[in-house]
C-alpha cells in the first residue's frame, strides 16, 4: 500500500508514539491536580508548549492554547475575533474557515470573500480593497489544503494593518506547520495541527499574539490560561511535541526531498491524460492534478484497488462533487471532476513515487480507454 | 503509589490501549475519504457510535456526536439550546455548565440558579418553581462531580416539561455514565466523557433525542452528520467505545464492590478528626470527608508523600480555596477548607483501601496535632 493522502491525515510517527505512551501507562495524572505526580505532567506539558511554539515564533510575544484540533483553533479564532463590524476571508479557505464565516454571517457579521488568482492564492488587491475601518478580522490560509497555494500571510497582514491597525490577522497554518520555513511576526492568531505532520489526533494549537485579547471558546475548569477548558490531553500534546521537533529538525531536507518528488509527478503523470493544477510555487507537499474528462472519484476507486491512496480534493469536503476551492481558483466544471490530491509526508519514499506514477497513469488510461 | 482521584481521571485501561492501537498504526485513516480503507475505518467507527450509545439509550430515539471532550459537549449542549429567554440550572454544577451559564449570562440570556440541598442534590420545588414559559434548556448534573450527589434527572426532566414542554433538558453525565444504572427518556441531552471510565482523553460525547434541533458548536467539514466537525479521533473513540464495553459488563458488580470501599471509608476514617460530606445516597464511586480545622491542601499534600492521591474538591477548580458547589451545599468555610475527595474505579482494591485509610488517618492525626 503507497498512502498519498497525507494532507487528509498522516500516520503517526512511531517513535513519538511509543515515547508518549507513558502519559497513557505510568503518567496518565490530570495534569490540573495539586498533588506532586501531576505537577510533574503539567511541567512536561509546559515544556512541550514552549518546544512547539519555540519552532515558529517568539515565546516572550506569541502564546500557544492547546485546543483538540485545527477545526476547533480556527473556529475560537474567528468566533473570538469577528464579533462586529465586518469579517474579510479568501474563497481558497478550508471548510473549518468557510463554514465558520457562514455561520458568522447568520450572527449578523458581514462576511467579505477575496477571489483567488489562477495559482490559487489569493488575490492580494482584492483582499486589500476589502478591508476598512469596520473589519475586525482578516483570515488568510497558508498553505491551501486543495492545491498547496502559499500565501505571503505576513506580507498581507503588514497591509492590512497598514489600511487598519486594528483588524486582527488570522491564518490556518495547519497545511504549513512543519512544512515550509515560517516565523510568526506581523499574525496574530495562528492555527495548527498535529496529525498532519505525524502527530496523533485529539491535539491542536492556536498561536496568538499575546497583546491581543482572545476570547476562550469551551469554557469550564479554566485550563490553558483560562482560554481552553477540559483536562489537558497530555498523551496527544507530548506526542504532538515529539512528532513537531523531529518534523522541524529535517525541515530543509525533507522539503528538498518531497520537491524532488513532486516533480517527478509533474513530469512523469501522462500529458495527454492529466493537467496539472498547483501552481510550481505551491508547497511540494500537495499535488493537485486532473485527469481531465474522467472522473476523479471512480480514478481514484481503481488506484485505490492497484494499491496506491490518494485524494480528490479535500476529504472534509468529499461529499461535494465539486471542490468549490478549485472552481474558485478559475478551474472550469470539467476539470473540477477529474481532480485528484496527491500528497506526501516525511515519510513517503522515491520507490513509493515511482510505483504510484506507474499506476495512476496506468488506472486513469485504462478508464480513458473504457470511457471515451 | 494508591490512586484515588479517579474523578480527576482514571488510568486509561491497558487492553482498550492495546486493542485501539492498530488506529494510530495500519489503521490510521482520514474516516471521511474515499477509499475502502478509509471505509472500514468509518465502519466501525459506525459501530462503536452505536454500541457506545446503546448502552443508556434507545439508538432509534437518540444519537451520539463523538465531541473532543466532555467540557465541550456540556458548551454545545448549552450554547445550542439556551440561545434565548432563560437558562435554568444548579448551583451545584461543573464548572463547564457554570462558566457556560456565566457567558450566556453576558450575551443576555437570563441564567437562574437553583438551590442545593443539604445531601448536594438539586433542591426540586427551587428548581420547577425557576421554569416559565421563556425557559428554553434547564441543565441538571446527574452525578456531583465534588459530593457524588445523585440528582434524580429524569422525574426533573418530566417535572419540566410539564411546565413548559418545549423547554430542552440537558444533564452532564460525566461522573454518571458507565458507573451508574441509566437509561434515557425524558432528558434530551447528556453529556460523557471517555477518561473518567478508563478511556483516553481527546473524546467525549453529547448524546441527543433526535426529534430535537441540535446545533453545530464546531464548524468546518461537517464530520458528525454536520454536528461535529474535524478529523476523527479514530484512536480515541475505539478505545473509548471498548473501555466502557468492560465498565459496563460489570456495572452492578463494580458499583456494589465499590459501595462496599466506600463504607470502609466512611466507617475507618478517624471520626474525631473527619466529617463525612457526601450523602450515603450518593454515587459510590465519590467520597467527600473534611478534615475540619485543618487546610485540606496540607493535608493533601502530607498523604501524596506518604504514597496516596486523592483530590480537594474539583481538580478544575483547584485554583479556588473553597469548592463552590461544596458551599452550596450549606457547608461553612472551615469545613469546606479541609475537603479531601476521594474518588474510586473499578482498578481500586480492597488492599488499597485498607492501606489508604490507615495512611490518611495517620497524617491527619500527625497535622492536627502539629497545628493545634
Amino acid at each position: 500500500m503507497i498512502y498519498l493522502d497525507n494532507a487528509a491525515t498522516t500516520r503517526p510517527d512511531a517513535d513519538s508514539v511509543r515515547a508518549a505512551m507513558r502519559y497513557l501507562e505510568e503518567d496518565f495524572f490530570n495534569p490540573s491536580a495539586l498533588y506532586k505526580e501531576s505537577f510533574s505532567v503539567h511541567k512536561r506539558m509546559e515544556e512541550a508548549r514552549r518546544q512547539l511554539l519555540s519552532h515558529i515564533a517568539d515565546p516572550a510575544k506569541f502564546e500557544l492554547v492547546f485546543t483538540s484540533c485545527g477545526s476547533e483553533a480556527d473556529n475560537q479564532a474567528l468566533f473570538s475575533a469577528a464579533r462586529r463590524g465586518n469579517f474579510v476571508t479568501t474563497e481558497g479557505e478550508h471548510a473549518a474557515i468557510f463554514s465558520s464565516a457562514r455561520e458568522l454571517g447568520k450572527r449578523g457579521v458581514e462576511v467579505r470573500f477575496a477571489a483567488l488568482n489562477k495559482d490559487g492564492t489569493v488575490n492580494e488587491a482584492d483582499l486589500l480593497s476589502k478591508v476598512d475601518e469596520k473589519t475586525s478580522l482578516v483570515s488568510v490560509i497558508h498553505v491551501g489544503n486543495e492545491t498547496g497555494a502559499v500565501n505571503d500571510i505576513e506580507g498581507l497582514a503588514a497591509k492590512v494593518k497598514k489600511i487598519n491597525p486594528r483588524t486582527l490577522f488570522h491564518s490556518d497554518g495547519v497545511q504549513a506547520f512543519g512544512k515550509i520555513a515560517y516565523r510568526m511576526s506581523a499574525v496574530d492568531l495562528y492555527s495548527v495541527s498535529a496529525h498532519k505532520i505525524g502527530g496523533v489526533r485529539g491535539v491542536g494549537g492556536l498561536i496568538r499574539n499575546k497583546s491581543k485579547t482572545l476570547y476562550p471558546y469551551i469554557y469550564g475548569g479554566g485550563q490553558e490560561n483560562g482560554l481552553r477548558s477540559g483536562t489537558e490531553n497530555t498523551f496527544a500534546i507530548m506526542q504532538f511535541a515529539a512528532a513537531a521537533e523531529k518534523k522541524f529538525a529535517s525541515l530543509a531536507a525533507d522539503h528538498a526531498r518531497i520537491a524532488s518528488y513532486n516533480q517527478m509527478f509533474r513530469k512523469g503523470l501522462d500529458g495527454e491524460l492529466f493537467c496539472i493544477l498547483s501552481p510550481l510555487r505551491a508547497s511540494p507537499y500537495i499535488l493537485s492534478v486532473s485527469a481531465r474528462g474522467l472522473r476523479g472519484e471512480v480514478l481514484q476507486h481503481m488506484i485505490d484497488d492497484a494499491g496506491v491512496l490518494v485524494g480528490t480534493g479535500s476529504a472534509c469536503s468529499a461529499r461535494n462533487r465539486f471542490s468549490r476551492v478549485i472552481l474558485a481558483a478559475g478551474t472550469d466544471e470539467k476539470t473540477a471532476d477529474g481532480v485528484l490530491r496527491i500528497s506526501f509526508s516525511a515519510a513517503t519514499t522515491e520507490e513509493e513515487c515511482v510505483s504510484a506514477i506507474g499506476i495512476i497513469n496506468r488506472c486513469a488510461r485504462e478508464l480513458y480507454e473504457r470511457t471515451r
